[in-house]
């Protein structure tokens, strides 16, 4: 989460916010020299994320601003409880207050959401990955509140990583092509992951030599099937219809990896608000 | 929706997921002349929204590809529906893929919820409207699905609309106060909107001068009892705690306008996924 | 004027006046090791606008720069005053001048025409408001050095007010088919305004249901009429036209605001100049 | 006048006055299949300036638009001439009119004043400079305003040209040596000038080697006894206090170059207006 | 190499060499209408890297030039071979011109000396790779240039790969310790790569459970050695004082990979040289 | 140098390198609290550029590291020289390595090389020149290295000097003609240089104005004699197969000027390594 990068993203919001003219209602309702203390409150249980991004947004809006971090990012968090309080200029704060607010609902809502599919897996040595389903032009964040979460990041974009799906597959003709191609010239640091949907596909892809299968929307029974056939010949990842309910018994069936899509594209947004405590008049 | 602007944000979503090494598995398996025709289908009953962004980014991907939208924006379908087809190199096709579903998914999503509440609201006359409760950085086109699902649009932002909030109020003292100065000074085209949280403070915000009040987080009861004082000396709007349902009790109660955050908070992403139909080999 | 938005615009005008090779004359002449006071003077009389933003300038251009204004935004000042001191490194001082001074003259220039408008109309309590007739990309500062100058911001843009416009009129075909459309569909919290040119015009737009008219380019005995025939069913605005000679004959016939397209097309620059005041050699 | 760098600023003005919602009142009021023809109409007689960069507005709003310029840059035209035809989508010819409007006002202010100062000149073989007090972020258009209205342009910044002003001398304490140190270092293509005050001052800097002289607010008759003492030595610049009433008689003391900051910073806007001709209803 | 993303590369360049004020020279002496045709000569015999990059700088200069390439990315070319036309406006190829050939220059430099190095590994199965000492903000072309070359990519930045140096062993403790930690966390598609130093280090590396070793600096004799040691247990890479006189020894020792910073660092430009062909006058 | 633009292009060095990821092995291996001291030493005797650049890469990735200097630009340093040190975060330190080295290598590399030739010009009154043959995105960093190694700058690009080559001679058809109409329209402060292939061609040259003559590619022998013809009337400059080894026998024939486009591209790398020298653990 390095600064100068980060940072353009929270001025993009800021200005989504306040556009050309600003703060308007602040503006004609608050007098300048007005100073105070507010608090931002969590309103339901959740896995705080987005400390550290709330505070940002704060310092960015006005440097003069006083920050203080009462939890960190994977706390986890009981209903009413107070999570940060900032002292200094109202007119600041109140300008800051949506993005801040909005920057924490939707990361934090991913962060426990996550949590609840690790507590699921307890137990069990399977990691839990995310996917690329994520809100367009906040991947970064999104990810890392996964991490948050206690679950773990597949490729960062297309970029990063080889998986090879089924409309490749279907392109060149077979798994057995496809795979043989991405070995054959892949970059020596990555491994070749491959999308199958078949125990017949299980084996040619093996043959092929991928490195990681991925089991695609296969029932319980054929996911024990394929594990069985696969030993050690390659990891083993799962994905497509996974749920909170049935994740275990996923995880039990022997796999190494379980990418879920919900985690971020069926995450609600955790609510927090945002309260002045304390009025300072001159 | 226009162009020159929106492209921004889409060539932003287009580097997230391409970074500087672009497409790595895509790159490695298909052939450089390999060109076909592949489809997007919804898998889930939903209200469209999206498809022009989603065309706009396999076009910006590359120029070259012919997209036919087969519905749009606005239009019900129902589960598997073939919602555009798109011709041309399969490459580019899988390389923008993901990023417009991501825009598809999200903003369908938003849509369809909407639509939900404004089925719940059919036949009475109040307004549905949305928050600046929005992902960071997606603000206006959240809006539009907003719009498109047959909502209307709240401010934008801070700029363009005066709403006096509960922090505000504690931060000047008094209702009275804080609408008192807003009207003196706020620009011309401009109504002043005050949110109030008691019988007493609707009293106070007429008498100064209230164009629209919201009543924030009132039982159905207090809401009835407000709007019977308000009568036409201001519009009425209702937020805080709407679901889909009580909206309608609400609406009933004689408001004007019902603001729910949850349009764009609580939203899931529809669920949207591209197949290739034919592939053409030279 | 919030700081990191006014940036980005503050450091174009500086790469504009330095480009890629930076201030030539200054690096050839001047030691490293020079420092020395500088002032600032202005020439004429004048209401200063923008003391910050060429302190700005000089800081982003030297952060070690020390500036201290003597006179602030809105006051006025007399030929040959001094309006602020700089301490530093002359090369940097040298290499902002230009362009802190082109902001000071800009936007001085506005704030002191402004002001003789607002002095036209001393005792009425009509609202001067400015227009969008502004240089481009400078919108916001200009419209900042109206208000510092005692006039009132019109909408900043297309985006956060609606105004009928002729054109709209002879579009649609007609005053009250435009007051319709955008009454039944108006953002809430936005008045509706329209702009007529006759008497017939006026009726129609307040059977319409228009919150403010703006009656533009009328002759003075119209306006009068037209007040005549609004009374408080509308807030009246008056355009075109308008000189420091007529403002207040219009003022006095009854209208609310007046709006001066002038007050930014039509203003001078104030001169100013950077003169040094010491210099310290080791 | 080069297309991709002049295309940014465009689209930052038309940003500003679009912000994040739009053309509000032309989507609430105009129809979505609505066509038709405006014409951009010159009010006063003026030299025009902006007619390409009005056109590039329009079509970067929406490149369908169909535009249609009957006069060029540098062209006189008399009043309520008919400047340029523009046919397509009423709606944004509406949404781009203000910006593109923006840009002739100003551009064509300063190519008139521009002119004038010309003509006063006519028949001398003095060339008309100007000076770099140009509207922060808009230099490169008002100079091109220059040339158009026939005058030349001095540097375009600090970047490309050597001039050794009265605080630079004070600096470092005397003409002869900040002109000695810049020739001893200049760029090998740049000559070198040199502001003075006295004629004691061009007999320094000449004999310090100055290629250019500036005389800077001296009054005509010690600029006719400096053009004698100069003779060949080097070539002569005047500015400061520089009207148009007394142009030529400085252009008649036999200097080389009349440099003029008036011609942009006390230019006028040209009063433009936008018309609809014809509306095309489907 | 997708065009939107490379586009602001390439205008970066073109406005480094334009800047705000253009092409002096060719404004100053070429008329207006002047059109014809000129073409880009390789000096020297070179794999020539780059020729759709030159024909975009062309392009985004001027959309109305008309570029014939005559060779293609890759093809060994002998002195004095014309290798593209350009039709069109002279005055846009020449301010065109410089920035065109450094691309090519540079990248064809590159491109040259991988070929060399490919061709002394010819015959052998091991993989040529770069580094990433590329220059600042050319990484991805000059990438682009090693494959050209017949060479492969190592890691693109530091996003992409695991590759454990000498200064994170010495930062943790042990080699082991390190390769440990990477194993523990590595995201799931991504090898782990050590550096080693000594034989000592390459059996501590494996027990650890590296995929691949960097042997860093090793003589060729220890590399041998170390060869003998790895067997299957991981992949193995040199790097470190290769020169194409001892790259083939190393490749024999039994290696897979071979990475050679010289490939970018010390390649020198090729000479490319525009000349016009034809020159047609109205 | 100035802070503000250099920043925007070294924050993009660091992205190319970082990108959305960040460091995966640094963050991988190093735990947070780990803190020490790292040098950077130059690997063999070079001429030091790029000091304050890498200082700025360090911290700017991470603004709590403290750098110390121990060497500046332009000392000369034998192989194995503690450059600097840096303490702080060894993680930040480690993620921003590499950008830090490849400025440090690239710019040195320039630097030693320009002072061998600057060694080679001693005792002459010759003034080395560089060429607008840079690489893309970093001519002012490189320009700088020249300046750095002893060497002067030619013009930055083509909007700040006139230089009429040969592809303008032949476009207008003679070198007289060429030379006539820059001189009759170019900027006050600029000399108009012509590029001459013969003889002939100087003297066509003189006779129509020009400031400054490039004499191209002509053997020692011509430039004599070209040297002789010219005299007083143009200074001269060289150009064209200059070399270490005769740059001083065309100094020695007269000519003011050497431009020299060996000096940049030519030039290899410094190397330079980054080492851990403490690690400081809680």
């Amino acid at each position: 989460m390095n600064g100068p990068f980060l940072d353009e993203l929270i001025l993009r919001a800021l200005k989504e916010d306040l556009g050309e003219r600003g703060d308007l209602t602040t503006d004609l309702v608050l007098p300048e020299e007005i100073r105070g203390k507010a608090g931002i409150w969590v309103k339901e249980e959740a896995i705080l994320c987005g400390v550290g991004i709330a505070s940002r947004v704060l310092t960015l809006m006005d440097p003069s601003l006083y920050v203080i971090p009462l939890y960190t990012d994977g706390d986890m968090v009981s209903p009413q409880t107070l999570v940060m309080e900032i002292l200094g200029d109202l007119r600041s704060i109140f300008s800051a207050e949506r993005t801040a607010l909005n920057f924490l609902g939707r990361l934090s809502g991913i962060a426990t959401l996550v949590r609840k599919f690790v507590e699921a897996l307890e137990g069990t040595s399977v990691e839990l990955l995310d996917t690329r389903k994520t809100t367009p032009g906040l991947r970064k964040l999104e990810k890392y509140a996964v991490q948050v979460g206690g679950g773990k990041n597949h490729r960062m974009g297309l970029f990063d990583g080889i998986l090879i799906k089924d409309n490749h597959i279907r392109a060149v003709g077979s798994v057995s092509e496809a795979v043989r191609k991405a070995k054959a010239n892949a970059p020596h640091g990555l491994k070749v992951e491959a999308e199958v949907q078949t125990l017949k596909e299980v084996e040619e892809a093996l043959e092929a030599g991928a490195d990681i299968l991925l089991l695609d929307n296969m029932d319980l029974e054929t996911v024990r099937q394929a594990v069985q056939m696969i030993q050690d010949r390659a990891l083993v990842e799962v994905s497509g219809g996974i749920t909170l309910e049935n994740v275990r018994s996923y995880a039990e069936a022997g796999v190494d990896y379980i990418s879920v899509g919900a985690l971020t594209h069926q995450a609600r947004w955790i609510d927090f608000s945002l309260e002045v405590m304390e009025v300072w008049k001159p």
